[in-house]
C-alpha cells in the first residue's frame, strides 16, 4: 500500500519533476517543494513564469548552437567579436565558464555533448553541420577544440581534427592547463587563461 | 565589468530563481537550468506546468494548516481517522513522515515551525489558533506533542503543554526514540514507531 501525502496529484507531480534536476533527489525535492509553496506568491509563480518565458524565447543559436533571446546569438552578432576564430566546446556551461574568464575574442561552436561509444553517441547527435558549414566559407582562419581533457573528450578531439584536415584552417587544441579527468566548466579562471595561451597546432598528416 | 552570459536577463532570472531552492547554489542551478533547457518541450515547460497547478490548487487546510488541493484536507475529512487525537508537528515534511510510518490514525496540526528566540518568533507566527478552538471543541481526548528533539521543539513543547493545561484534554510528548538534534523528518519508520509508543503524559502542575 502506499502511504498518503497530502497535496494530491499536483504535488506528487511538482517533487517528481524536481527530483528529475541534476543535484535534486527524491529527498530534496520534497524540501524545495514545500519551500516553494510555504510562499506561492512570492517565491513559486515567479519561478514558473521565468520557467514559462524561458521555455519560450530561449532557443539554440543556428549558427553556434549557444542558448540565447536572439537567433544568431549575441556573441554570433557581435561585429567586435574575432568571426575568423572558432573555439569549440562540448557545452554551453563552458562557453559561458570561458566568457567569466574573458579570455576569448572570437566566437565559439557548441557541440552538446561528445561522442561516446558508452553511451553510443555518434558524430550524427554532435551539433557539428553549422562548424563544417562555417570553416568551409571564407574567413575562418583557426578552430580551437576546448574540449574537456576526458576519454571522449580526446576522442572527440581527434575525430574533428581528422575532418578538419581537409580544410584550409588552422586546428589548435587547449592543452596545458587542462588538467586530466576534467571538464573546462570547473577549472579557475586562470588555469583557463592557461590553458587558452598553451594551445600548439595539431600535427597534421599531409596525405 | 560583469561576465557575458548568453541566454539574455531571462536566463539569468532563472538560474537566480533556482539558485535560491534548498539543496541547490549557483553552480548546481546553472547545471539544472541548461538540463532543463536542453529539453525544453518535455521537460522545463512540463515543470513550469506542475509548479502554476501546484500554486493554483493546493492550499493550506483551513482545520490543520497541512498542504492539500481540498480543504479541509484529505485526513481531516477522513471520517475513518481517530478525530479525538490530534499530532502537532512542526512542518508538512514530518506529517509525510509520520504517515509514511503508518504510525498515527488521528488527525494532524502543522504549527509550520516552532518558536525560536534566535529567530525572534513568537507564538503569534505558529498555526496554533485552530488548534486551541479545536481542543476547546468537544471531542478532542487527546494532544501528542510530535515536535523535533531540539532546543526550539523543546521550547515549544513546554510552551503548548502550558497552554493546553487549561483544557481538559490529555498531552503527552513522543519521547524515547527521537534522537538528540534530529527532526522528525529524517527519522526511519521503526524509531517513529518508537517515539509513538513510548509517548507518556506531561505532568501537569494542578495549579
Amino acid at each position: 500500500m502506499a502511504w498518503h501525502r497530502t497535496g494530491g496529484i499536483e504535488l506528487e507531480r511538482l517533487i517528481q519533476l524536481l527530483s528529475r534536476l541534476p543535484g535534486l533527489g527524491p529527498r530534496s525535492a520534497r524540501r524545495a517543494a514545500l519551500s516553494l509553496l510555504a510562499e506561492p506568491e512570492r517565491r513559486l509563480v515567479p519561478l514558473a513564469q521565468a520557467m514559462q518565458e524561458a521555455a519560450a524565447r530561449i532557443q539554440s543559436c543556428e549558427v553556434c548552437g549557444t542558448l540565447d533571446v536572439t537567433n544568431p546569438c549575441m556573441i554570433c552578432s557581435d561585429p567586435d567579436r574575432d568571426h575568423s576564430v572558432i573555439c569549440v566546446v562540448e557545452h554551453v556551461s563552458d562557453l559561458w565558464a570561458l566568457e567569466r574568464a574573458m579570455v576569448h575574442r572570437g566566437v565559439y561552436q557548441v557541440l552538446g555533448g561528445t561522442l561516446s561509444a558508452l553511451l553510443g553517441r555518434g558524430p550524427e547527435e554532435l551539433n557539428t553541420q553549422s562548424l563544417f558549414r562555417r570553416v568551409g566559407s571564407d574567413g575562418v582562419s583557426e578552430v580551437i577544440l576546448a574540449l574537456g581533457a576526458t576519454v571522449d573528450g580526446a576522442a572527440t578531439s581527434h575525430w574533428l581534427e581528422d575532418r578538419l584536415a581537409r580544410y584550409d584552417v588552422t586546428v589548435t587544441r587547449v592543452g596545458r592547463g587542462v588538467p586530466m579527468g576534467g571538464t573546462l566548466d570547473g577549472l579557475d579562471d586562470g588555469t583557463l587563461v592557461a590553458a587558452l595561451m598553451a594551445r600548439r597546432p595539431v600535427a597534421r598528416d599531409d596525405g
